[in-house]
């Protein structure tokens, strides 16, 4: 993997650049779909290319090592193989699935005893076994075995968590390095910072992770329930000291408002569940500002759902019909609104990217960052 | 509307012709896609075009009627702009959906009340409403009100219905040909054969329909629960007497067998929520035969979901992962099964068409009946 930066946005920290894998280039400022379990939930992969316009795409290795399992993955031929996704992929650590979805779950030093939510039955994540598994999967981009702290959450708890995750993350590298991957193509390991709301352990964590000099670094631990200044204070601390000529990736964020505030704090790279989650519950976010599809002020406006970007469905479909489809509980409800969060999402991301490479990116993020807040 | 019959098969009554309307022209023998609420479920309209080459789709009077009703489509201007679909609609009467999913119902000369079963508000079906109401909707082929009777009903039942049946049709046609569309196109009205599966009534009733002379002509009260070599001999008795030169729509059929069978009886026109519905449970209509996707032999199937003809989705997604998807309960898997199953019926009349046009199609027929109504 190779990062090119190449162009810093004069009154803000927000660069433009070009992410390098052997399944292709990711031109950044980025947005990663999320595709828990092999599939961006009611997006087939070709609307994914032509309509999202999506670079790079996220697995759960939580979910995927459950199922549809190893085995299959591997004599599929990795997971690219497996959903016919070609370009880049990029997969979590489970750690966060493992601490949010699963019942029972033990960590000690040496990693993470859990048990299944599907099944019940019981399961071990290690840092070295987690590089194994991300290995096979086949991803891109792996990411070092962390423990994502909950907020609130005390200093004690915070610093202990955080130098545990530092040493999680010497095993993560001394095996990610001892092995190669199975499918004849580069995977790369990003670590992650970690420290909480504090700023001594996130300045101390940024500095660790620094030191360790990978191709990519990542912020965990934020938009977990923090408020949000607090979460682009945080960002903003630990992007002064991460590298500049390595990409950032701010894990799990976030609405548009905070993925173009954390763009301005030199974030490279975003993931959230949030434009499809919402879309499945009718809720859309727009050039315009953020509709909820249930409102009944839409049931005769037959205008298209966004006109102010260039998407077939946005353009195709009007208000009205997706209306009737999120009431009537219809499956292409989903499909819709899915689609059109993510082309925006995407579209978003691609504009930044233009206004950082023109200059005017600091007064064009001022103004999108209030127009796509707005409720409609 | 217009009916163009093209051939004849030699060996069969298999017939390939053309329906032209204000919206284009159906092929026959054609299957038409269920979109119950105005979408077919779990596939967007450009995909209905595009991957499974629908020339014609059904919608639902009943449930249009009750979401987004009638005031909606009317300033929409009808249910082609609504959902987009600018090809030709067929809507059925709704009598069916108010015996089967209404809990109360009363039936009388005058009508049929009934409770809706979103939210047991009271309502009224008269023939003469059903007509305005399709009207507004926009069908380009309008179907009367019937009562659709359950399998087995006995004679008595059966012929007071028929009559009831045959009294409303005048009621219906009254209504229809007083009255005019309401978007600049025109719209066409079929009545329906019933008679359960007595001859007799069956014999009776195809006589009185042919007498109405409408453009095209239907049979309800099939494949409802009776052996399926009753239907075939009911539908034979009824296509003996309809006439040649107009097309005939043997409602709610059915499995692909069924279909070529109905084909080789002369029907030209089909519909079933099979293929959707069995998609969504994880069932595949294939050209080798019949899957159950959730079996465990496909896990580490790693060919395509059908290769024996032409279909994007079909060819590209593989048996393992869509087996995947559908144990993980993901939406893209009722998506990927929707489009195979409906890609596969209009490719299965399709060729029949073709068969039919070459004189082939009677020794074709029975090798694919054969084949798909295997258990693979």
């Amino acid at each position: 993997m190779k990062f090119i930066l190449e162009n810093t946005d004069p009154k803000s920290k927000a660069r433009a650049g070009v992410v390098k894998t052997d399944h292709g280039d990711i031109e950044t400022p980025i947005f990663m779909p999320v595709g828990t379990a092999g599939s961006v939930k009611a997006v087939h992969q070709r609307e994914l290319t032509y309509d999202v316009k999506a670079q790079i795409i996220l697995g759960n290795t939580y979910h995927l090592y459950l199922r549809p399992g190893l085995d299959i993955l591997e004599k599929a031929g990795g997971l690219h193989k497996f959903n016919g996704w070609s370009k880049p992929i990029l997969t979590d650590s489970g750690g966060y699935q493992v601490f949010s979805l699963s019942g029972t779950r033990k960590i000690t030093e040496k990693g993470v005893m859990f048990k299944s939510h599907i099944d019940g039955s019981k399961h071990n994540f290690t840092p070295e076994g987690v590089m194994d598994i991300q290995r096979t999967i086949g991803a891109d981009i792996i990411m070092a075995f962390d423990e994502c702290t909950p907020y609130p959450c005390d200093f004690g708890y915070a610093r202990n968590s955080m130098e545990m995750t530092h040493r999680w993350l010497k095993r993560c590298i001394d095996r990610f390095d001892s092995t190669e991957g199975k499918y004849g193509y580069s995977q790369t390991l990003f670590p992650i910072v970690q420290g909480s709301v504090y700023k001594d352990l996130r300045k101390q964590s940024a500095e660790f992770i620094a030191s360790c000099g990978r191709e990519g670094n990542a912020i965990g631990g934020l938009s977990v329930g923090e408020p949000a200044e607090m979460m682009y204070e945080m960002t903003e601390l630990v992007t002064e000291i991460l590298p500049t000529d390595k990409p950032r990736y701010l894990m799990g964020v976030g609405t548009p408002a905070n993925i173009l505030e954390g763009i301005a704090l030199g974030v490279d790279m975003f993931d959230c569940v949030m434009p499809t989650r919402n879309a499945r519950n009718g809720m859309l976010f727009t050039t315009e500002g953020v509709i909820n599809m249930r409102n009944e002020k839409w049931k005769d406006d037959f205008s298209p759902i966004d006109s102010g970007f260039n998407s077939y469905v946005s353009n195709f479909y009007t208000k009205a019909y997706l209306r009737h489809l999120v009431i009537s509980k219809e499956i292409l409800a989903a499909q819709i609104a899915s689609i059109h969060n993510l082309s925006f999402y995407l579209w978003l991301v691609g504009q930044a990217r233009e206004k950082i490479k023109s200059g005017e990116f600091a007064t064009w993020k001022n103004m999108m960052v209030e127009k796509v807040s707005r409720r409609l």
